[in-house]
């Protein structure tokens, strides 16, 4: 595959008047297509099946499949079938905070003014809104991480890059405000099984756009980070709780503990959407557990004897004491710093 | 595959007489055939493709290598022949120590009593030698298991087990020691990227012996070790400094930082022969890079895009500082006293 056939900014979510176009990132890096959603009942799918994934990304999704929800409603009462539509959409993945973040400000808006154009005029809101957080902070991002060696080596496990956003990418967003810097060296992209979402989606992201990237099999961190060879982690989230606590790809804790014990700084990259004040810790976060076939097989290659048991957990819980930073759009907070943050932010 | 073919107690190297039958570890779990080996050369690419693998076997093996060689000998000069037979086997894998003992060993009884009875009794005694070793090191290891509770949950890495051995294995004897002690209640087996001797060769020895067993991806370590769900770690090594650093399949050393970090105990299970007392440390310990196909492609399946570069160590060295005990054949040592207690053996 050429790139020829790719944008030159990724955009997994796209809205063209009246149907959305996603990227498949199911089938990424061999073939690059994209799908039309016409109804919410195909975005839930497409949500659930990870046609369309990361946190902010499914928030955007599911912010138009709202607005597909409002097409297909009934004259009469078309806020009864939207909150049929939300709880769908709602059903589809648990641990990410920003599919719910979306869905209820779509749902707050349509009660407010039920018509179309408002609430397209607010899912586009959601998406310019996620790729300007993005680029915010990449900007933040960039402003924290190590002032020395002048061209940095970062890791990054999972993808929240482009691909996992609307656009730009929060881990990825600082690791192209680095690049655009001219202060990155490298990307060290954990390949992350079982869904190979580093080795798919970030690396392809990065060859994209030319940034030197090499791939490692997750059982490589910690040799590549011993032998001094990262100068920062940073990572992205699928939910922070109020204390710093923080749900992301299965692996990231692994990384936090390991960059902790070789005093390497570990970031976590996320929107203010991605934060839910209601949660005191990490505890409290759901964690979503997926189908055993992920792990048995890979591109339906079986890679196990039958008869194994399996265990799936699609995220983990890195504890804030491992984390330096947590970068949102507006700053960069210490994770014991995040909550009261937010309550400003809220005006509260 | 039904296990009908397999033999009860699995037996990766085996000696007929004249030539060498090894299971072919690279088609397990799909397929189980084994190979005749009938010459030298076929040996050593049978070492350096990873039919035979896993230090103790690929010492079996290289000793029955050198068997061959001595058929192969001209009659005027054979040890020259056997000097060249050693000199190709010793170039097929640079970490494991096994591999040098068991070609040394052989050459020194060639030397000594140049025949080929003499030879083949030697192989056959570092055969026989090393399931003894195994089942020693399995009942060593029971004992050092912790108290509570009384069915372990025990997490391992790689594949250290009867296919990595002559038989019984290393960190799978000391299961399997566990295992008919009643004192077993379940193995996780790390997957191990990029090769998945975990995936494929761990979970099928577990399920050929009805042994439970769980396949974690390598990212799901510190999120199964962190819910209290292992008791205690157990890998094998694949060549151990004297001052206890311990080379092991990569990814080794990440679990043991995350088995620190929780509190849970991590041992090393190997023969005195993986024992490496002319390094003082583990920096020392030569770190094998293999081919980066087998991270690029499963099974000819590209997981990457076309311009990522890759990184493709084979092991990594745990420092001595996060291992709780080495178990050997003779007992169970902290790092600390593992030197003075192999000089103690040498008679030095």
């Amino acid at each position: 595959m050429t790139f020829s056939a790719v944008q030159s900014e990724i955009r997994p979510v796209q809205w063209n008047g009246h149907t959305c176009v996603l990227i498949d990132q199911t089938v990424l890096p061999g073939i690059y297509r994209t799908i039309e959603i016409r109804t919410s009942d195909q975005m839930a799918t497409a949500i659930r099946t990870m046609i369309v994934r990361g946190a902010p990304a499914i928030g955007v999704a599911a912010a138009f499949g709202m607005v597909l929800g409002w097409q297909e409603a009934p004259q009469g009462d078309p806020i009864t079938h939207l909150e049929r539509v939300a709880a769908t959409l709602r059903a589809t993945r648990p641990t990410a905070v920003n599919l719910f973040w979306a869905i209820d400000r779509m749902l707050t808006v349509a009660r407010r003014d039920p018509s179309f154009a408002r609430l397209e005029r607010e899912a586009t809101a959601i998406l310019e809104g996620d790729i300007a957080t993005c680029r915010a902070i990449g900007e933040h991002g960039l402003l924290a991480l190590p002032a020395a060696p002048e061209r940095l080596r970062l890791l990054t496990h999972c993808n929240a890059g482009a691909l996992a956003t609307a656009g730009y990418g929060t881990a990825l967003g600082v690791v192209r405000s680095a690049h655009r810097a001219d202060r990155l060296e490298r990307v060290y992209a954990d390949e992350t099984r079982p869904r190979l979402q580093g080795a798919r989606l970030t690396a392809w992201e990065l060859v994209h756009e030319r940034i030197p990237v090499t791939v490692l099999a997750d059982t490589m961190a910690a040799h590549v980070i011993g032998r001094g060879l990262v100068d920062a982690v940073v990572v992205g989230a699928d939910r922070i709780a109020a204390n710093g606590d923080t749900a992301n790809k299965i692996g990231t804790c692994g990384v936090a503990i390991i960059a902790r014990h070789y005093g390497v700084p570990f970031f976590v990259a996320a929107p203010w959407s991605t934060v839910d004040l209601n949660l005191s810790s990490g505890e409290q976060i759901p964690i979503e557990q997926r189908d055993s076939e992920e792990m048995r097989a890979i591109e339906g290659v079986a890679l196990c004897p039958q008869g194994v048991e399996f265990y799936n957990p699609a995220f983990d819980v890195t504890p804030a004491s491992l984390v330096t930073g947590i970068i949102v759009e507006s700053g960069v907070y210490a994770p014991g710093e995040l909550a009261a943050a937010g309550q400003v932010r809220l005006g509260r």
